[in-house]
């Protein structure tokens, strides 16, 4: 069932070694089937260089596994808050790229320094907090999610297309998977150059709001101009 | 037309990835024929894989598409006003590479700290202004080049041929669209070291202007004996 | 003899260029063979892209060379000491790799900042003391080995498979020749994120030790989660 | 005339990009005949990879041509000097490798931080003034090799085979020209960890001279026992 998109989801996988977002399987990504609700995952800890497309795993939104003979990622649930909480995601990812986990661990969200930033993420990359003992305990992959699409209750989930989860690492997502891949791709440069622009110089500050609404809206929305239409 | 120039440009796009100075589609090169007053550039967003040499765009200096089946990459005006400011430009470089963007994200101009920068470059790369708001929204490209241009009127463009965007990053030219792309490696490589040695040493100086003067005209000018002749 | 553990050990050996973690021959690998108390390691200063299986040395638990043309790495009493103080010990590897290298030259253990970090270590990652003048000249190699072992005295090696010695650099190890190759890799990774955690906010501060347990207990020991069985 | 010594240093000259020590024609390596007192270098500012055995030049102890269809690397007169200074010399390489060269322009000293760097260099790699300005318009080349060999002038070459001129950048050397390319790359290594170890830990100190000093004659001298002998 679902095999185009469980090839579309294993390259969108593949692409992550490919972009050097992941060292050995500290990572995942998952694509949804809008009409029936189901999702495809990466299996949890298989390596990257022995994935099938048929290996990929196909879950409903219960958390029920419906096909593929691995269990899928340990962090299933987050992915599931996210398709749950925002019909217009149609891919998620989750790695441990270097930079930007680095400022997950700082506690740090990532302030917009440039226009690389404003042409794909409207505003800083927001880190949130960590779980309490007692929400750990509980559901851990769960209350992850749920702090992601608790932060964005009130916010819009596609301008924003990155979070931080503090001391772990970063979440993505995308209209697919493969854009969700993409903005890992850009998270991850754009957390390399913020970290080198504060060393630069240390009271740097965001970049004026005029420059990041053109780059944003030069790119998004009814008036964009970028790339071919 | 210009099929000669089309490839050089379409060769000298495909060096940026090349040379590691973009990630995706964020960067583009153009070369002008000074005879005609024509100039080829990449189209807007198109990946680096897919390119052709005949999927280069040829322009005007008024701005008019001459030929091409693509829309021209966004920043066309931007390249467009430094053709107009100085025949000597025959080519025009704008990327996002990590370490010239990330002083241009921090607002500083790059000090010459050494024989490396002075080899190719006289003096500091300029960190110029952001665009005001009015700037931005009457024409952003257009007036990005004119910020470039008015800095340069009394100055020469072939000394220091790099400029930092603040907020955004760096343009490079050249006598044609390889010494374009040769002087963004230079700037990378440059603003990577530079980067480096402030953090080495945090009261770092920029280095002697004698030694500046040696390096820089033992490869330029009338009694440069730097390479074959 | 041995000829499957030399086969093991060698394309262990094989993954520290492969991975990015040695320069020249800066590095070397063991490997136990628990039943005859035999292992097997690496020749001294022999460039890896020559090395066969067959170049492997088989050493005893006394220091003697049981099998080989060559003359062991030179590191081999380090090897030897960690082995006679822990059964669970199957691999050993040293390494110069550059983050953790410079974490021991900073003379600081490496804080655990985050779940990368916590999915493999359990704590901080102890950088140990520099030997005095007479444990160097008295037997400086088994000596460093002491050293480590007697730090582990009253703690689990296997919870933490990695140490730093002051002014010199990390050892690894794990149930196999492969596992301490592994651990060697996540130490470099967790070593490079540490390094830029701090100078995002040098005011951070560990990670909660809930989501150290969490991470931790959920790949390791009884309750485990992640992975296929 | 020379085609052994001509293809060794060849050879020498391609490893700088292969070890990503150079960029474009930044770099240039030497390798002297004892016997006839010629030594062969790179010509200058040839591209690497179009650079062959025959384009080598061969030059003599007055600083002469005496084979070769190009001219010599325009740093020939500071490898001259290096060769009439110690006839331990062999090799000569001058590269602008990115860490090294960053120490270079910051005017510090590397001091030893550990091991790797005293298995090959026996204390501090000196950081040389700038030459002044009646040095530079006399004959900078030269003047920059007299500046290095007053410096040794009382010190042993084979023991310090690396050395910083401020604002520019590392020369190296050794018994040949791969030896000499060897300690380029041992510098480079050196100067980026010692880099990360002074921002990890702002206080550090130099390793104990006794570590420094076992390190330094396990590899070199009478009781060296570092690898096959």
């Amino acid at each position: 069932m679902l095999e185009a998109l469980k090839k579309e989801v294993y390259e969108a996988n593949m692409l992550l070694p490919k972009y050097g977002l992941v060292t050995f399987t500290w990572g995942n990504v998952s694509g949804i089937d809008q009409e029936s609700g189901l999702f495809v995952i990466k299996p949890s800890g298989v390596d990257y260089d022995k994935l099938t497309p048929d290996d990929m795993v196909v879950m409903d939104l219960n958390g029920e596994k419906v096909e593929g003979r691995y269990k899928p990622s340990s962090d299933t649930p987050t992915h599931l808050e996210l398709y749950k909480a925002c019909p217009d995601i149609g891919g998620v990812v989750h790695t441990h790229s270097s930079y930007a986990t680095s400022w997950a661990q700082s506690g740090r969200s990532i302030p917009c320094y440039g226009t690389t930033h404003a042409d794909y993420i409207y505003g800083e990359v927001p880190c949130l907090r960590c779980l309490t003992k007692d929400e750990i305990d509980e559901a851990y992959e769960t209350n992850t999610g749920l702090l992601i699409t608790d932060y964005f209750k009130d916010k819009d989930f596609m301008a924003v297309p990155a979070v931080l989860c503090k001391n772990h690492g970063p979440f993505t997502w995308g209209k697919d998977a493969h854009e969700a891949v993409h903005n890992a791709v850009v998270l991850e440069e754009v957390a390399k150059m913020a970290f080198r622009t504060e060393l630069i110089n240390p009271s740097v500050r965001p970049a004026p709001s005029e420059l990041q609404d053109k780059h944003y809206y030069r790119k998004h929305g009814a008036n964009a101009y970028y790339g071919q239409n």
